[in-house]
């Protein structure tokens, strides 16, 4: 499988709950070392901690446009759970070392004349990365750096907070509706979290693609800067959100998320089977033929 | 019965769920023929199908004030759903042909001296003609040119989309709370999803009538046009709605809709049971028909 | 127990429910008499009614800072209780007889080095607090006039509507998590009632605390106003919630708010039970020492 089936499923702690990613105090068996973490890099991602100020930066780096593929995705969520197991570690940064792109989203190779087997393997990768985003213990900023559709949009609407290059010829959103398919119940339920019931049912009905500055003005990003401020920017929020103390800012994050991270881990087979049928309709895979033939005659 | 019991309650599809209004394909019957539908006039309300365009007018011309009686209603509901079994058509927009006035919202001489088997019947007239409106597969859009309190204010609420002539006289709101009634829970659901709750809670306790340009402040409607260019604004908007397939889109309507429309469908008896006790108070029904006299001293 | 047990908890009425807080009729009981209220005075509150307009002003006058002792928040509930059952009383306008603070919230001393009995006292009458402010059926406002943190912003929350004083030394938020501890789950269900999820959970892990101005521009507060035109602009707002008829006001209140107080009804001994392990935890029990500390440093 994709993900080693030891893996922790990782969940927010319950109100009021345990201490979590606190210095080492009496509670706490004191034998646990630091685990040294500078850099690591896979093929899709670079991942450089810096552990003086206990933050970690994600590039995405899956040339042409950083797609989604079950690869990227399974290296991601592994990423994320040494960070997330790492107490150095407590805040994460998310941009792209691919220029004018932050992720194109999923990777529709992935679901285009494969396996049924493939399908649901691919589909539960999707999950566990959102889950482990939108769910994480520690502080996300997404410093978007490029266009960023659908699933794309997805990881930066799961981050604590997001930045945006103010280029209007970037834009975001999750354009699903315009491919003729349909954003899943807890993409449309983290993106109503952030903009409201009203602009996620216009803005998903439509399937938009807001360019930066309407994606700022709908609240889909918190801020605009100049591409050569965004890094200065992504660390000056990581500070402001690093200064709280760690456990009482996750069990209020955790309590902000929980309802809508429980709706998907209460559905999940269910959500990969409904995820099957539908991709699996011959329809459908025409439909995402003839889109891969318009992206690959646009290329050439 | 109002409604011919044989009428199937326009029910959204499930989120990844059938194709519908597809252009016939491989899987669906090639016998179905395209029902032939120019116009069709009814006592109250004026529809006419531009087959070329897939969009119908819908004209409310029942004056002074275009009133939800029971007959209008019932035309209303009819005239949907025609339009949502005819494959050419796409798209509804909703407008007045009486001039100052959308709609004034529910009768109230339906509501005063009449038998509980008339409120009955009536409220389910008005629960039916939301589940219709609210639910329709159809894009929807509110070509508001006048005044529309209460229910007419609710029409305009359950479309896709809401334009409005720009003349501060006109005022639209949810404005039960003025005659001394409540607001039921799923207009105040349909407010909710629209305006946020804060925006409705004040607005439905004060029982306001918001101005057309405070009204677009408060985002209750989406856009305000010059009166002469409303019917062209409402015919650019449907096509930039019609651009989108149609079912991806009638998915993602029904997945922001199908908590409220479903919480109604839950506790429809136990909602026209409640009107019914409410109506037929002896001081609801004093104060109806002292506002009705209110009324026709005004008109005279 | 601090509040007697025969103090009936203010519950709001079922929608489409009984009449409450009309004038007499035939279905009321002629024999109940308004009872005499003009002005009474607590150690902590003092509460004026002027029964000409059926409104009362709450003034908190415990210095320094109004902070929601145990003592504090006992003369609020049975403050509340009695006005709620005067008939002659419909509204209620909350402000501070201290300067520069409206409430500085919950008081720490009541949570530090004391007794579990003494935390599940103390807890059940802040939530006995928020269950009669938020559930009034008076119309409640809040006049805002100095800082109101954590506890202090609850009360300001539970309004119907937020007048606060435009000097942006003064600052109002829910920054619990800046003092390491979390909001309970329905002090944040209160805050995203008004302000939204998205700006809830960015002000919530932030432990924001917002000046004025900024405070109005989230919709925290509903307008600001120079100090001099508070009390009136409060009276002004007051008059123009009285004019509605007061059932269908508050049932359209209840309609709205009963949700979120259904939720404390129904994990009430839970939440109790939640803030007692937390509460007399070590490691918080060390913050809240530390903090008193530097508030007597800074004092001296």
């Amino acid at each position: 499988s994709v993900l080693p089936g030891v893996l922790p499923l990782c969940r927010p702690p319950p109100a009021w709950g345990r201490a979590t990613r606190q210095p080492p105090g009496p509670q706490q068996p004191p034998s646990l070392p630091l685990a040294p973490c500078r850099a690591f890099s896979n093929n899709k991602i670079l991942v450089e901690l810096d552990e003086s100020s206990g933050v970690a930066m994600m590039k995405f780096k899956s040339p042409p446009v950083n797609s989604l593929s079950l690869e990227f995705l399974t290296e991601l969520c592994i990423s994320l759970e040494k960070l997330e197991n790492n107490r150095a570690c407590r805040g994460v940064i998310f941009t792209s070392a691919v220029p004018k792109i932050f992720s194109s989203g999923l990777d529709i190779t992935e679901m285009c004349g494969k396996s049924m087997e493939h399908y649901a393997e691919f589909w539960r990768a999707v999950q566990e990365m959102w889950l482990r985003v939108y769910g994480s213990n520690m502080v996300t900023v997404a410093a978007v750096n490029g266009s960023s559709p659908a699933g794309g949009c997805l990881i930066a609407l799961s981050c604590d907070y997001r930045i945006m290059v103010e280029n209007p010829k970037f834009s975001i959103g999750l354009n699903e509706a315009q491919l003729g398919i349909v954003a899943p119940f807890w993409f449309k339920d983290t993106f109503v979290n952030v903009v409201g019931h009203r602009t996620a049912e216009r803005s998903l009905q439509l399937g938009s693609l807001h360019p930066a500055p309407e994606a700022h003005r709908l609240g889909l990003v918190d801020e605009l800067v100049p591409e050569e401020k965004l890094q200065e920017k992504a660390a000056a929020v990581m500070a402001q959100w690093l200064a709280l103390p760690d456990h009482a800012r996750q069990l209020t994050k955790s309590m902000m998320r929980k309802a809508v991270l429980d709706r998907l881990v209460a559905h999940r087979q269910e959500d990969v089977q409904n995820f099957i049928t539908f991709i699996s309709k011959e329809s459908i895979q025409k439909s995402l033929r003839m889109y891969m033939e318009m992206l690959k005659k646009k290329k050439s």
